[in-house]
């Protein structure tokens, strides 16, 4: 089942950098895990913004809020949810 | 250049049925010409909305409001636009 | 898969009376029909609206969708979705 | 009487995390206690959030108020009520 | 029980002015009557808006949905409803 | 003159209870000499938040303005303030 | 008492112009009188729309409501009040 | 050139006391100033807010931006700025 | 001096065609009468929407709105404006 | 390809007014360099804020939120981009 994301990250200005570099290798390699399982379809940066755009094909709700709590940078994310399914126009088999 | 674009399409109330059952013939054979063309990546549903969620990949601003304007539904539309850029965390060459 | 969904109500000023309570016969047999087969966990009213709230438990979002664009009523709704998973704090085995 | 009440928890970046755990820990029990008196109808968890979606059964405002005070996790959370009554489509003699 | 209700009204620029006049007249006479019996406590007017701000002490949220839906205005009302419980600061008796 | 506030209370989290309980101590002086002066005439409090709504009986805007100001309780408040007036289908003498 | 009032006026699009005229006609009329009468004190037009800031200096609520209800354009008028009252830092005795 | 600017002063809880009112001193002379220069036509307190509507008559926005500026207070300030004209109603020479 | 506007046109579904055509001409010659002027510095549409920001250089805000509201699609437009003046850091002579 | 952005700047109360005023430095040189190098086209400060409107003309979204991302007070701001095509009205041939 597809899902569009939304992630705003937000750090705090006080955040320690080498602190957050760490986690941001992390989210880098716990993301790409997700994507060659073939869980995190698509990711973009949404230009002129620490976000991005992503589509996760999962299970159900609960596989999608399992992965989206274990993320590394969660704690600083907004995030928005909205359940995707096939449109009638599309002409990708993968889009479902 | 990538472009995720939100499309909420709002019938009027009053509308001919047999009017908009051909505009939307019309908006899927424009729809589907733009995939087949490469213009028009994804085009997902949102669950429960008359609405979805699109990228197109196209030369620039002016194609892309180019493309949009020529939707057959565009004037029942409202419509939402965000340039998008790769994500250093994708692992797929076609987002780009 | 369970999924919130609050179901707002705008009846056009101008609608005939008539038809309007012939559309919330079929409406109500609709609802009736899905939660006698399992579809439609609960509605509740919203005191003061005309507006409900609802759980569905279907398959996916495409099952949500069509149920959803399947309502009598549709076309006057302005609705919210929200995808529901098992709390860890919930007791009740149903509530999943 | 019923309500709906929405929580959404926000715990401050900088918050010790055992006590955090503690607070979770009686946030759970207290939960738990008041959905085996019957008092806290459904819970559950909105995908994606450290939120939940509630159905209180209560006598009245000032029970639902006492009952929302004292939840141990009450001043991380922003909170959102709704009065709820018997949907005249409802098939369920218990939503009410 | 005690309920706050903003309500707006929204007369439509096309409608009759007799008819309103009508309705306005068997508004009032409803008002009045909830009053008289105990149920509608307090009603201002918001300065400079047509709106009210009003008081209703009802046995429970059905009791309230049946009231307001009754109002002769109600189709043309933006309607917003907070329950309310007894301030501890309150001096007054009959504030609960 | 009557004057509808809504106040909304955020105490932050990292103040200290005793001095908070001490403020609320004065705060409910305070709110409870104005009753009695007939200055502050009715508080009730929303359910499930830590906000009231209240009615105010001033000679004008300035005393208002003063009055609100003295509140212990001021500088964690959100106040919003609306201007009433009498309500033509009022039945009471003292709602004015 | 001071009120500021912004007044934004949205004419229909449909309207009878020559009717518009007249109503026009009436409201400077009108407006012109309660400037001279001290009710009125300012009116500004806000640059690039139909719409004006202005200040009332009335008795009290009631009064400006009834000002307010008289105005000719009322109708198409959505409205906004807020009380003033004197700022320790002006200067100019007629400010209050 | 006329501007209303709408001013909302948030202090920070945990300022020291002592150097607010220093600068509320300076806030203070610094308005007068203005105002006896001409500048500053207007300023009035928004009744239970720490807020003020003002009218500025400047040379134009590059002059009002470094009064703006200059306020002692202008960190700890939200403000919204109207360009204004005359209006064709008003009968004072003065505000335009 | 200058000031940012930007222009949302929305035309009603049921307006002639031909009408609109024709409005849209006398637009197109007013603005283009009002750059060659030196009065209107800059337009540009916004990527997918029948909007345009647009930056005029104009003499003061009486001028903008005169210029504003003569526009012949002006009661088909949302319209904002802000007022700008020359950034520090600027380093072209005219875009002040 | 033109973007539109709006920055505006939130520096936190607490920060050190010597590290503020190096990053503001930096910030101006950086931005001359772009202004030279004929990426950032215009910048306009918004009057009474500490804000501006900027019009980029980059190759494409990525060069857009690179540009971005270098700005020394990025982590300060919040901003917003609009992709801009060329209006059929303009008579600039830069405006493109």
């Amino acid at each position: 089942m597809l899902f569009k994301v939304d992630m705003q990250v937000n750090i705090p200005l006080d955040a320690d950098p080498a602190v957050i570099e760490d986690i941001k290798r992390e989210e880098k390699a716990y993301s790409q895990a997700l994507q060659q399982a073939g869980k995190w379809r698509h990711i973009w940066r949404v230009a002129g913004q620490y976000a991005n755009v992503s589509i996760f094909d999962v299970e159900n709700a609960q596989e999608l809020h399992d992965v989206l709590l274990g993320l590394p940078l969660y704690k600083f994310m907004e995030i928005k949810v909205e359940a995707l399914c096939r449109h009638p126009s599309s002409i990708r088999d993968d889009d479902r």
